[in-house]
């Protein structure tokens, strides 16, 4: 079985091909960013080339292409609709533009949809029925896999918990709402709450220095401060901790999943942002789903954008019926 | 198919005895209390074979039995746990009670997943492969169905969406947690939220008349209240509506289902809980999914409680590879 898998990202779009178990023959990476979309097109269809050379696999004998890419989409017309990073891409056909290259079935799905399908077929915690992906970045996605199928939803936009409101008019939030677990969670909100809360207050932490400049601030530094004892980043690392685990508490609490991934965050941060979420969960879920689900890191760390790309190649095909071993 | 349904209510037990179409060919019911778990044994199974005859169809014609009852309870195993509405039932093992008495197979599903497997099967949504259930009675309750099967859980807590916590060191909720939906929407904790303003704040509202009394005071005397523009109790409801949108916000963006059914009240109340909550939703959900989702009420009516112990019946012989036509 060879599987092309591209990952596209805000930064890097990375094309690799593989197999139905995860086991990569040969990778590429290309920008993102480009001069035009045909560019990009162009660019990228080379590369899928360069890769299935690299490989020493005839085009002809692709079984699959899956791509990953930055939500919100139209999975089934392939279409990206406005990816947040990458600016200028409006409704990109970007199913269309792989498939004229490809006689094999293209198939697309949103990133954290992707990246909970890696986990699920690939993961540590492979072949489990019902499992929770949460990666915490810029933003905050989500992909959920019940009963052993993802929660694709009416209109692509299940998994989205990175905007349940789980404080009414709180925190505004991105998207235009206010209390969305986002606006709590997310990378690009944590950073602008803090620098305000710095600025406003004249707190002298030395999250600053970390960071090499109040504006500049991220999850990185905010994460180093908290690690070196400061008391400004530790108070807000336990609200932090209190809001993720609030979130992972209303999943469990809604759909009993055997275990909730942390990627992003729980890898770079490890038993240093997971033991708070854990110690904390028993205010927002019950003693036995909470019992029952194991809350942990993801074990594909790096590899994970590459096989996710895999996992929608491989899922694309169960689905349509053809066999993927 | 001949199937046989057993409602299992905290005042009212009902027997049913219907085809995989939800049709009803005879029903029966008695109280719930009883003297002892065996006299309740006993007088059930006398009612099951009463509708059995009354439907004249011998019992070795039965396809199978499907129990719809109060959570939590596990369902593999067939036990109740600690059914709140039932005190003095502790882990009763219904299913094997049940089971003794029939050659059918026996399955079991709480009272909520129930209902949603009634709405999937019997209701004007049928066949809808994504649809959230929701129940608001004394309590809360919901039952989830993703790509058209239950989200039963790890642990059977599945769709316990009245205890994700969407206010964090919110109202105190029976459950002994802060913040559940619960605490803002289920019939108990709204009573007595109301009955605790209307004390501490000497407020005059027609809702105590509507109840006869202060102690009396429940949602039907709320909603009534709130009918008649009584001011404090619009305010209240505006509230309460506020909060029940809040949840089917949060449901809607990590689910994306095609419909979330209100039973219960959606069904008591009809437009004037309904209009409410649609005008609120946008808060809670974006567009996209928003415009998706029809949230409109049940159309199974009083029906419903012996209708999801016949779907329970349906889908319990449907996962075993028994055929229900």
């Amino acid at each position: 079985m060879n599987l092309l898998g591209i990952d596209i990202g805000g930064t890097k779009t990375a094309v690799v091909l593989g197999n139905a178990r995860g086991e990569i023959a040969a990778s590429r990476r290309m920008p993102t960013a480009s001069d035009s979309m045909e560019a990009y097109r162009k660019r990228l269809v080379e590369l899928c080339h360069e890769v299935i050379d690299k490989a020493g696999v005839p085009a002809a004998r692709l079984d699959a292409v899956g791509i990953s890419a930055p939500g919100p989409m139209d999975c089934k017309k392939g279409i990206l609709i406005a990816p947040p990073n990458n600016p200028g891409w409006r409704d990109v056909p970007i199913l269309a533009m792989v498939q004229k290259a490809f006689a094999a079935p293209v198939f697309i799905n949103n990133d954290a949809n992707a990246c909970a399908l890696a986990e699920a077929l690939f993961g540590e915690h492979r072949g489990t029925r019902n499992l929770v992906y949460l990666t915490f970045s810029t933003g905050m996605g989500g992909g959920i896999i019940l009963n052993g199928e993802l929660v694709q939803g009416s209109t692509d936009t299940g998994g989205e918990v990175g905007h349940m409101v789980l404080e009414p008019d709180g925190r505004l939030c991105g998207c235009g709402h206010r209390g969305c677990w986002e606006a709590y969670v997310g990378g690009r909100s944590v950073a602008e709450t803090l620098k305000e809360k710095i600025r406003t207050g004249g707190i002298h932490t030395v999250m600053i220095e970390k960071a090499g400049g109040i504006d500049a601030i991220n999850l990185q530094a905010f994460e180093a401060a908290a690690r070196e004892g400061d008391r400004f980043a530790l108070a807000e690392w336990d609200a932090f901790t209190d809001r993720v685990a609030q979130g992972i508490g209303v999943l469990i609490m809604a759909l009993n999943p055997d275990v909730v991934i942390l990627g992003t965050i729980g890898i770079h941060a490890g038993e240093f942002v997971m033991a708070p979420i854990r110690d904390k969960l028993p205010k927002y879920a019950w003693k036995w789903p909470l019992g029952a689900c194991k809350v942990t890191t993801s074990s594909l760390g790096g590899k994970i954008g590459e096989l996710s790309a895999l996992a929608v190649a491989v899922t694309g095909l169960r689905h349509t019926g053809g066999e993927a071993r």
